[in-house]
């Protein structure tokens, strides 16, 4: 019996199956120096332990988006190992505040499960979820990814696709707990907008752009424990479709998110993902450029407001024309992304 | 008198001769994190501080192999700054747990010497040793590099060739402290194979394959504080034999080790290295892939077994044959390594 | 309003104008680990908790250098932007010990302003400070860059130039908190060469070279919030004048220091910068060299010494025959540094 795996394939998932995965993981500071040092985040509550106490946190608390990478990369040698695309992400919400030294393991569910019609791959749905070490909920997150079936033979499971909410509802937005934003300085945050100079329909250029190395993507996926030969192995690639090592996904929207910085200092939080397409692949050499729209706007407290954003981010295409999907610069877009971060209101 | 060296060579040496090797060393969770970044390591053991101490120790312990890397890192400027060759090792034990924390010195005595014919080089043979802040050992090795002459004329030292085990005994390997294999989490730690599931003789082609990039392992031997020339000094280096900078074998080691999860992943402690080749020297772009055979197996206690594994790592080709030193592909090998990991025992 | 910002320019900045720079950072073992994985420094102080405490600190110190880059990176944004040269450095202080775990925020002061003949760009002056989380000094420095103006037609500000101290007087360098030198042991540090060794107009060629990778400098330079476009954006640096990313000057500097290290292994406190110059820029594939010479030399105390250093480093060129500034080598040459390293004393 051979003691390695090449992963699942379409015909092993089985509707409504739970997956337990593999590795236990510890988030240091360590680990959040080193995803400063991959990005340049400049967010202030996770940049500075005095920062973070002077809104009301214990210390600087882990970065959203690298708690989503670890939990995402738990589940890819289970979900995705023989993915021949990663389709989407829906539902996406950060439910608990995690600090350097928590400890995470993550499940999945299979909740959705559609052979295509060409026999050879189907869309498998799960709903992953990230515990901390008292098994508490820290995030949760739909996606589907299409799957290779190893056996084309194998007979087609019974379809089901789940129904998706279009956009997490503002009023589920977990706040981290202690949050008091009232003491928030803008003057060291690095920009003086808050949540209530920002208008629905409003266009923002993040302005900069950042080249991505073989190794910068190849250091952040490992650090994820993200297994994903694509990303690893230059030889095998050769012969893929891409013809060379392609970027996981989550590091276009980790530049993407420290780009934003420019424009949106204040939105230090994610607190939820409501969907995301990966447009294009990224690769080692692409230069990285993104800008966002408001879509929604909502007051959740006298101290704290949501933004629900899209961040376009796309490679060699700086974006002051603001480019989009669908139209003539459609090759040179890689991430559409919509979710809701949270902001500091002006106090009156 | 110059205050800058060039190290020494191999008639500086004398049988008996002890080296107090610079440069004392905190390993702290950011060198931890990096570690994992660099490699990828999935051990549970040593990747979560909560699984650590499901199994009765205090924290994520040191993974084994950065020990070894920081204590070699410190022998290389008094070693082998001018070494031809790093031809082999024996006898490596890991005697003490280390924690992120703990500080580290090491020492060194020469064990053997022996001029070669050619009367250009010689080999010396060091046992080295590390120590923590305690001033517990925390382990030890033997190797022996082949050393230039700095001066021709130079006579030949007495030849003694050290008695080297062919392996450590199984009955000498030390047990971290603490450690109770009792209550490992198959599934958490991602593999159900324990210790009683390998059988002597048994092959286990690891799959993935890993790209190095040239600041990847640049950026792990500094992190060891290793300052052999061949690795970072690309100009230097296209006048050599090589024609480029050649990645230090340890990173090979390594990278070997965190793809044998595949397969091995509840062989979380490496407890000692019995013998190790560098069969050819690896490159930046080359793709690193590994298979491992069981050489021997030793149950230590009802809930802790010893494998003794041999590892081959191969560049740019895949593993699924099984690929042999000594045959027609040995130039696509880079390492032959003999080692012992400790697995828990299915509970009854 | 647009929300993002393309930074000052020349016209922008008013003497003594005051400007608080986003963005707060704590300094943790991450950090300092990826420090000295990106430049494999050595010195025993910053390496090692238990040798930190030999010599009277708490634990291992925050490199100086580090700090000075992370307070650097701080300036970016609202200083350097839209710099069209750095220019020098002058009056460069550690004025306190930084340990892991501490916060810091940065101002700046604008000291000098002079428009230059063709009415282009002008040469800003500014006095930047580094604080702690109790709101104490623990750096400050003058820079002056020459900076481009946005409109043409923007009148000139009266011309100011500051007196600049040709040095800090030694008298004024500040010893760490705790410093105790007498119990510092030389052989585990790695050189038998103390303060009182090293002889004015004595010349150091440090040997060994080191190769710059894209990532790395990326990778460092976004560790110290460092935003300058022209070291992370490769398509536009392409229609730039150097026709590729250029690596931060600092890095450099990180580069050298660490070079240093054999010949000046007990030099492991800058306690000032006297002035810097950054005579060619560097970029990714250049292999970095250095050399030093004394240039003074002062008796801090029984147990500590100070030494005036100039430190040239190269591109390309080894340094064993001691390459100058104006000489036939300059355009080999990438920095001519001008600093103060603090040394142990021998006992008697």
């Amino acid at each position: 019996m051979a003691k390695s795996s090449s992963g699942n394939f379409f015909e092993d998932f089985r509707l409504g199956q739970e997956i337990v995965h593999a590795v236990p993981r510890t988030i240091t500071t360590g680990d959040t120096a080193l995803y400063s040092a991959l990005y340049g985040m400049r967010f202030p509550v996770q940049s500075s332990d005095a920062f973070a106490q002077s809104v009301g946190l214990e210390r600087a608390p882990i970065d959203d988006l690298l708690l989503f990478h670890v939990i995402f990369g738990k589940t890819v040698p289970d979900i995705s190992l023989n993915a021949v695309a990663n389709l989407g992400y829906a539902d996406c919400r950060m439910i608990r505040s995690a600090y350097p030294g928590d400890s995470f393991t993550a499940r999945s569910k299979v909740i959705g499960l559609r052979e295509n019609a060409n026999g050879k791959t189907g869309i498998v749905y799960v709903r992953s979820t990230g515990f901390n070490q008292h098994g508490e909920e820290v995030l949760s997150y739909v996606r589907w990814v299409m799957v290779a079936k190893r056996d084309l033979a194998a007979p087609a499971p019974e379809t089901f696709v789940p129904e998706l909410p279009e956009r997490v509802a503002p009023e589920a937005l977990a706040l981290p707990e202690g949050l008091a934003f009232s003491a928030y300085d803008r003057a060291v945050a690095g920009s003086p907008y808050f949540f209530d100079d920002y208008e629905v329909g409003e266009r923002i250029d993040h302005i900069d752009g950042m080249t991505i190395e073989e190794a910068e993507h190849q250091i952040a996926t490992r650090l994820y424990q993200n297994t994903a030969k694509g990303h690893f192995d230059e030889r095998l690639q050769r012969e893929s479709r891409f013809g060379r090592r392609i970027v996981y996904g989550g590091h276009v929207i980790s530049l993407a998110r420290s780009l934003s910085f420019n424009g949106l200092a204040n939105a230090g939080f994610v607190a939820a993902i409501n969907g995301g397409r990966h447009v294009n692949p990224a690769a080692g050499g692409n230069t990285i450029y993104c800008w966002s729209s408001v879509l929604e706007k909502y007051e959740q407290r006298a101290d704290v407001g949501a933004l629900r954003l899209r961040t376009i981010a796309t490679k060699d295409l700086p974006c002051a024309d603001f480019p989009q999907t669908g139209g003539p610069n459609e090759s040179s877009i890689l991430l559409d992304l919509d979710y809701w971060v949270l902001m500091p209101r002006a106090t009156r």
